[in-house]
């Protein structure tokens, strides 16, 4: 079947979440968000296209920072309302330079940063 | 610092956006949402607890499959708006049977179904 990202299941803001891995390593990098034409920039470009929030605006990933995800392959969940972006992440997928944004732990109740910046 | 899931940013509905990868192998298994009680009974029990958008209704995974998924660690981002839980899955965790929900995979534009059902 043809895939068409018109046909996934966007939220009420036209966004659908993006998760983000590290193709090789597994590591689970970020989440963030897209919309339909996030996906098929980041399809036809190979470089991940999020729609940012904040800004209100496509976010081609490292753009500013150099931080580049090249897109190894997308993948779609089975309610069509979750998206996977299997990535090649150049350095640090976090505004805080660190490799994963989900760099905190909650152990026996409390927080533990278990992730440096990368230097 | 103490973890407290009040302090989360929730979406409108009262919702955050979670993650489950399979601890030991890294394989992202799905995606689903908790509220805040949500995640003080995930915490509290170790059994992954979610949120469920359809029943309106907390939806201990497993409860009636019996594809549990046992919390091994809770992450949280960079800007407290998504989760991460690293999981031990019996079985499938998605609900087709097959051990991830996110077996489609988007090649040369086209849908290909990467994962058989488990038998």
């Amino acid at each position: 079947m043809r895939f068409d990202p018109d046909h996934l299941k966007f939220n009420a803001a036209g966004l659908i979440p993006v998760v983000a891995q590290e193709a090789l390593s597994g590591e689970l990098l970020m989440l963030a968000w897209m919309n339909a034409e996030a996906v098929r920039r980041t399809l036809a470009t190979g470089r991940v296209t999020y729609w940012s929030r904040s800004r209100q605006d496509y976010w081609v990933k490292g753009e500013t920072s150099g931080h580049v995800q090249r897109l190894v392959e997308l993948r779609v969940d089975c309610d069509r309302d979750a998206l996977l972006v299997l990535v090649e992440q150049d350095g640090p997928a976090c505004h805080t330079n660190r490799r994963s944004c989900f760099y905190t732990a909650v152990r026996d109740g409390e927080e533990v940063v278990i992730m440096e910046p990368m230097g």
